[in-house]
């Protein structure tokens, strides 16, 4: 791994003295968020040494027009970045005339930063010595209100320790930002209006060609040794820039601070109504509150969220502090409360993969909100797609479909697509299966249909069209085919017959054709309506029928497995073990035709289909297609191990499971690919909470009911979670080989345990 | 077609009356070149209305920085780029103080262009009135000076028809241009002297980078009546531009002219010499030349160039035409002089393609130059690959290959990749089999061999080096296959042994042993030299023999025909004929993932292996595979046609033949590919001369005999082309049904004529 400063605690994640080699590695890991913003944990004053800024706001993007060597028909026109925000944390600190600013300091110690997961808050706290001999001791935290999803605060505390100073604290607002990703380094925001008045100040500003309008705003208020001083600020107003400036005279010892009150209001949230008067209100009340206030509701607030999302493992801190992360980092990005917002692969954390939605929402993260939120946040994530149904038909069409047929984008902010490289964006279209899959999924854990027959089957009808429409009929195998897709294994593109995409496939139409039929039963006026609005016949789902049954699944009978593509045995199947170690990672040691051609694989692909598709399948084969395929897996997507431990946990395999959970759920923390300073990898969060709850404690829906099958990797002494299923709560704790459960509920339910029924009444501990 | 305006005459290519909106098509159509540089037919004076202005120098490029979506491993940093060259063709036309700018003026009658491709020079006539009432007669001839390659001149002359008037022309040149396809923008052109010496000017500029150091030149003087004016001239210099500026009165009726000499020298001709007194020397010559000698010494050396190359075709004047047209501008692109120097796809006649080296070359070309030029300039092409196999190795390196394995870049400058695909750039390695075959070609149509034992045979230890290493074992097939390629077809990515591909590699590695084991027999000193400096082993020849001898060639029994590669018939195989019409282009139709699924083919693939290696296969073979592989070809690359007419008259289906004939030999002047404003398609030119000549004229090399096997279409009358074939040129005569043959040498030479022995003497008409 490449860093391992991370000091091992159970609820907050601590880094201690400073190294200006760290600083863009630890904005990515101490990130703060609250669903409806988020920002890197940026320095609040200047910092002249290498960083990485990051201010974002959720659901604001910008379609930057797009760059690519050689276009190729059907590309979009512009990929949707999420964007970089104006930034409202600044606060120049000038102590006796000397700017505070950590790369220019004399001698810094004592540096700390922690944030604190268990309550939402991050802090720093350093002694400094600044160029001019003025040694200060600096203490900041700051937090972004879930409580008021428009307000951060931040106190900024400064005491002089060798002399009588005069501080100046000049918080601002900058406005003149720029994405580090920009394409044609366009300006993507317009500042229409800079203003203070009293003591905050504002400025508005919107996107170019999206036109999000924005206020970006603050107040301040200085307090001297905890009592709050009058004096007026000067003020600086520039084209995109407010500054207020309070100077204080401090005494040896003595300390000031800056409480600083500032975020965004944002026309998604208001409509045509005035942002700066919308802004005014969120910061009144802000401020009546006070930021100790504000930090105790803060406190509750995510004493909510864990109450009911904690998982907690004993006798393996490293383990403990690393699924507690990813909790907390899925939370600040995604809350569930707005359908118009999904998971980006980066949440709040970075601009790459231009923060918009992936397959990963479906595959990864939707069990996660699914099992400790309630179920509307998960219906909120299918709703994001049957709102974007209009799109993907039309994106579809861009393709050469017709009649309705779906394709979702690879990537989107507002349900067009936005990728542009033609082996992904027009090819890996097994995502299709992964957003039909997630129907199925929310369906089976929640048993709400109303999600099917109000909107669900209309994507479901949508997706398969497309699969119909894609297959290719080949005379020479007397099946269909499906040709030139990328499958969820990166690492090969432009195949034939990918198992995985194939398999979706026929189960996307014979699951579309089943709910076609089970709404026509039994929900006749949400049939006949979405019969006369997408026009479904009889004679095309005797199509659709026709190419499911119908259709080719490349095999191996020597090694008695499905194979990932045709002509993969044509590959020399050297091991990874056997790969010369400094081939790793091959996906920056190699080019990209040796990684093609190589039987290496990125992430689970014919797994990933044993993973959803579990019960269409044996434990032996499942053993056959691991032993098998893992061997050359190099899991170079962080998507990968959580996969592959749930599987390895359910043959059996703890030590390998325990392997792929430490790999997931430290991915960030250690980082694992040497890339964490380009930010977090959030969806795959989703996917270490899996590898607990599914791969350990062997969660499933079976025949409708809860079931468990828990297991412990011999490194920890016990571990526990909750799982919110249909409206009650069941606590598991697993400790040594025995599995207690705790219903926190009304009715009585009774569970499966190592397919055996189990009989939970509220509020009582049982066990087999 | 798209455009159908130029004149069928047999020896020019003329435009009449003015159109705006054929400017930038005539502008390439109407190109000129010497070898040593090359231009657009752009107006010398201003021109408001939409045009692409273009003047590039052999051999002068730029390594603009890579542009891509999406970085892969492997992918050079730069793409190098013809350069769009100092403008030295300016003269800004003032009358009454009113500029002479054809968008702007009232009334344009007369408008004619013609470029007389026998004497090499391109003329401008017309009439205009301007915003100011006044009416001219202008007349322009143009020419770049085969016989002092350095220079060109125009004479351009103004006759007021309706007024006494005052004529300034304003001759300049211009360093401030750009590229039209710069990635990012950038100055490609640094100007470090602007500076006028009596009637001369010059603008000493360097290229970015590349260092290549330019003197841009100009020398005018004025006539009036005929007669010279000593007027002075006023002279301007800004920071890229410098002009003289000459004020003439001319009487009603009267004519002006000036006569602007111009052009550049080069630091590649002239090392470290000074290059503004190389630009006088030229000066010198040409201005004591002056215009209408240099232009008689510009005619004598076309007719020296036709006299060799050119093709009569006689009761078709459009075929006719066609086929002058190409042999004219690959001789304007290329003359084999300069080893350093080779055929960009566009020639001088546009920026697209980067204007480097491809394997058109030697795919296409080298049968052209061989038979038309001395062999020398062949020698020169394959010496190019030669010199730059060092920088193939490396680029085989930098992709994972070793031990001297080369990988010939895709497009080319200096020997480095600059292409940026990963599908074409690592996966279209076919490439390094087109290299091997001109090696192979060269030897059989001129018998030299000492290109091999010189140089040839490291090229072809290094090609076959790179397919043993690049061919995998796979243990399912038990023989060798090649992975992850994209063969001639462009319309697929990525395959699996394409058998061309395969094909060529397996002969590769064949002809590189034979050819190791001649020289070992032959050329023992060579061989010498040649293991000590490849390190080539028996073990490493062993190996490679094994892969040729193993390697696998997929195959449908069915159809009873290689196929183009794994997978083939799983396609929904309608033929282009069923495909609906709307459709086509099917690259401007249809989105990239379609393309690739469907089975059409943009260029012979199959067929081209049945091209090059026709004596492996029968011509029963060659029928099925044409009848296979023709009906699902799109022809949608300009290289497509040639090899269909000559397989089609192979075949006797004449009327195909013809069709494919004409499609290739009148692409650009009928603009079959709606793109002609571009640029000219120079490489496939050489494929015209391939279809009269190997196919119509039937030439092959066969027992190192020249073979011919004439056969005519039914639209012409006769046809006559002529072969430097080792020194002695036979000149053929088809009329009707009979071929009779000219030898013009000195010893007599027998010649194979439909399989039969035919003995030539010299200076004697010979038939069967």
């Amino acid at each position: 791994m490449n860093q391992d400063y991370i000091k091992a605690d159970a609820w907050s994640i601590i880094e201690e003295g400073f190294d200006k080699e760290q600083v863009k590695s630890s904005e990515s890991l101490f990130s703060i968020g609250n669903g409806a913003m988020g920002q890197r944990a940026n320095f609040e004053e200047r910092y002249s040494g290498d960083t990485f800024q990051g201010s974002y706001i959720a659901g604001v993007y910008y379609p930057d027009k797009t760059r690519v060597g050689w276009w190729k028909n059907g590309y979009p026109e512009y990929f949707a970045k999420v964007l970089n925000a104006p930034n409202w944390i600044g606060i120049d600190v000038v102590v006796n005339g000397t700017a505070l600013d950590l790369n220019s300091c004399t001698e810094i110690s004592d540096f700390r930063r922690e944030l604190n997961m268990k309550e939402g808050w991050y802090s720093r706290t350093f002694r400094a010595t600044l160029p001019n001999g003025i040694a200060v001791q600096v203490a900041v935290t700051r937090f972004l209100s879930l409580e008021i999803d428009e307000i951060g605060a931040i106190a900024f505390e400064v005491t002089p320790l060798n002399d009588d100073v005069e501080v100046v604290f000049e918080p601002y607002l900058d406005s003149g930002i720029k994405n580090h990703d920009t394409n044609w380094d366009d300006q993507f925001w317009n500042t229409t209006k800079v203003t203070s008045i009293g003591a905050q100040a504002f400025i508005a500003a919107h996107t170019m060609k999206t036109n999000f309008d924005t206020c970006t705003f603050m107040e301040s208020k200085v307090y001297y040794n905890g009592r709050h001083t009058d004096t007026p600020s000067e003020k600086t107003t520039k084209d995109t820039y407010v500054s207020h400036r309070y100077t204080q005279k401090v005494s040896q010892g003595g300390t000031v601070a800056l409480h600083k009150f500032g975020g965004y209001t944002v026309s998604r949230n208001h409509g045509t109504g005035d942002l700066i008067e919308a802004a005014q209100e969120a910061l009144q009340k802000a401020t009546e509150l006070g930021f100790e206030s504000l930090l105790e509701l803060q406190r509750n607030a995510w004493a909510t969220i864990w109450e009911m999302s904690d998982i907690t493992i004993s006798g393996d801190v490293k383990a403990q502090q690393g699924i507690r992360f990813n909790i907390f980092q899925l939370n600040q990005t995604y809350l569930g409360t707005d359908s118009r917002l999904n998971i980006g692969p980066k949440g709040f954390t970075g601009e790459k993969y231009g923060g918009s939605t992936y397959w990963d929402t479906e595959a990864y993260c939707i069990p996660f909100y699914m099992a400790t939120k309630d179920q509307k946040v998960a219906r909120n994530l299918l709703q994001y797609r049957y709102n974007h149904l209009q799109k993907a038909i039309e994106n579809a069409e861009k393709l050469g479909f017709s009649n309705g047929a779906a394709l979702y984008p690879m990537v989107t902010m507002n349900g067009e697509e936005c990728h542009n490289e033609w082996e992904i964006t027009f090819e890996e279209i097994h995502r299709n299966g992964a957003i039909a899959f997630a129907i199925y999924n929310y369906y089976r854990f929640t048993g709400d249909y109303s999600y099917i027959s109000e909107m669900g089957l209309e994507v479901l009808i949508g997706i398969a069209r497309f699969w119909q429409q894609r297959a290719t009929f080949s005379k020479d195998k007397d099946q269909y085919v499906i040709l030139g897709v990328t499958g969820p294994n990166e690492y090969e593109n432009n195949v034939n017959n990918n198992w995985y995409t194939n398999y979706t496939a026929k189960w996307c139409i014979s699951y579309a054709l089943e709910q076609l039929q089970k709404v026509k039963e039994e929900y006749a006026q949400d049939h006949a309506r979405i019969v006369t609005k997408t026009g479904i016949t009889d004679s095309e789902t005797a199509l659709m029928k026709e190419v499911a049954d119908n259709m080719y699944f490349p095999r191996s009978k020597e090694h008695d497995v499905f194979l990932q593509q045709d002509g993969f045995l044509d590959k020399e199947l050297i091991t990874v073990a056997d790969l010369d170690k400094t081939q790793r990672p091959i996906n920056q040691k190699w080019s990209w035709d040796r990684i093609l051609r190589s039987p290496y694989i990125k992430q689970a692909d014919v797994l990933q289909g044993f993973y959803f598709f579990e019960d269409h399948f044996t434990v032996e084969d499942l053993e056959k297609h691991f032993d098998f395929y893992e061997p050359f897996t190099v899991h170079e997507s962080s998507l990968s191990p959580c996969v592959h431990s749930i599987q390895a946990a359910k043959l059996d395999r703890m030590d390998q499971a325990y392997e792929f959970y430490l790999r997931t759920s430290r991915l960030d923390l250690d980082d694992y690919n040497k890339e964490v300073e380009e930010g977090l990898h959030i969806t795959s969060m989703a996917g270490t909470w899996m590898s607990i709850v599914e791969g350990f404690g062997g969660m499933r829906i079976v025949d409708d009911m809860l079931s468990f099958a828990p297991k412990i990797p011999e490194q920890w002494e016990s571990y526990s979670f909750k799982v919110n299923f249909r409206d009650q709560i069941v606590k598991v704790m697993v400790e040594n080989q025995e599995a207690s459960f705790t219903l926190e509920g009304t009715r009585p339910l009774t569970i499966l345990l190592h397919g055996k029924p189990l009989h939970l009444n509220p509020e009582e501990v049982s066990t087999l």
